[in-house]
């Protein structure tokens, strides 16, 4: 086999940034700037030049189309129907995140009109763009169901309330209160603080916060600690 | 951005078959068959066409150079070094298995001479591909910790030291028997049978069998309901 008798195709990465404003979950979309399918809703998306790796490209394209910068990313399985554009063969390697809206808004320029849609309301996208986001929004949901990812996109102190606001949105689901706090409570991860918020009924929920040490070490140990694999393989 | 200014690059699947022998963990290899490093060990790659899926190629490639057929594959992270390749600019999207030596071993055809190694002894191999293996590792590991997939690979009847030895053996590490016999019993993943394995000890060990029903509840849905998520993501 030859390399020279082989064929060459595009790469392009396309980056779903999915955000969180403590109340909804959204999606940035952009309006494609360049034929074909230009001006409509898409994902930021833009072909690998010859001397990136895909991670470095997807932060580059994700930069200067938004503004967006050192944000992790998630790379996900490739797309590569052979004829999923138009034009010629392009496979895309799509990169998932999930941010704090509060926390990034003020990077994001408006160039390209770079613009949040509530995941309950995403607008028709190019291309096999949907499919992407579908399969990214499963993703996080895995993930999220694994790893405590989204403790992460909270206030340093929290409700339990404002917690469960969160897993219902991203699950589009209702939790039983009582059910959901036992569990809460039980995992380790939270910390009672003497504080409350008093703005959402008279008796007041207390806050949270973070048990930074619980978390550090099952988000680090989780793939290499033996002990722990077996305890998630056999929890009933 | 004009789709005629940009970098066309070839794309490439190499697959990594790991094997369980009822003892140990083995992963098959062949001598590579074209420059460079002709006849040194690789794992079976090859180039993605352009009427071709990364999947279907990878499928395709598996059985060319192996015989192997019909094997599920599970797609890692892209490897996009810019000079992994010597001779031009070539991705790599990995792919990886872990079958039943046994029950695969027939389909194994002798054009390319590929050979099982254990994994405690693996050649050096070519390019980045020791860096595939050892992602992949990790990837089954992962895997294994959080879905019973090792279940699939032992015959219908088992006794709990045979398991035991698969965990071992996969992880590299002993566990206390005590300890992994009372979680397994516990996870409702097991039946026992009426019959005795008498080969390795005169006292026997029972064999057991898999709950089918269980499993497959169980696999199917791990990734969409909200309380089998609650359960992994808050247990102890």
């Amino acid at each position: 086999m030859k390399y020279s008798n082989q064929t060459r195709m595009l790469v392009a990465v396309d980056c779903i940034i999915f955000g969180f404003d403590g109340e909804d979950y959204k999606i940035l979309l952009i309006q494609r700037g360049f034929a074909p399918e230009k001006e409509k809703w898409s994902l930021m998306g833009g072909f690998v030049q010859m001397d990136e790796t895909l991670d470095k490209a997807a932060q580059r394209i994700l930069k200067q189309l938004t503004g967006l910068h050192d944000v992790y990313l998630d790379q996900m399985s490739v797309f590569s129907q052979p004829t999923r554009d138009p034009i010629e063969r392009v496979i895309a390697v799509p990169y998932v995140s999930l941010i704090d809206i509060e926390k990034y808004n003020k990077q994001i320029n408006n160039d390209f009109h770079a613009k949040w849609f509530s995941i309950r309301e995403i607008p028709k996208l190019i291309f096999d763009h949907g499919d992407m986001v579908a399969l990214a929004l499963q993703h996080l949901r895995y993930k999220a169901a694994l790893h405590p990812i989204l403790f992460e996109l909270l206030p340093e102190k929290f409700t339990l309330p404002q917690l469960q606001t969160m897993y219902e949105g991203l699950y589009d689901t209702k939790l039983d209160k009582r059910n959901f706090t036992r569990k809460l409570l039980s995992s380790n991860l939270l910390e009672k603080t003497e504080e409350k918020d008093k703005s959402s009924s008279k008796k007041g929920a207390f806050y949270y916060s973070l048990n930074e040490d619980f978390y550090e070490k099952n988000i680090t140990n989780i793939l290499t600690i033996i002990s722990k694999s077996d305890t998630s393989l056999f929890s009933d």
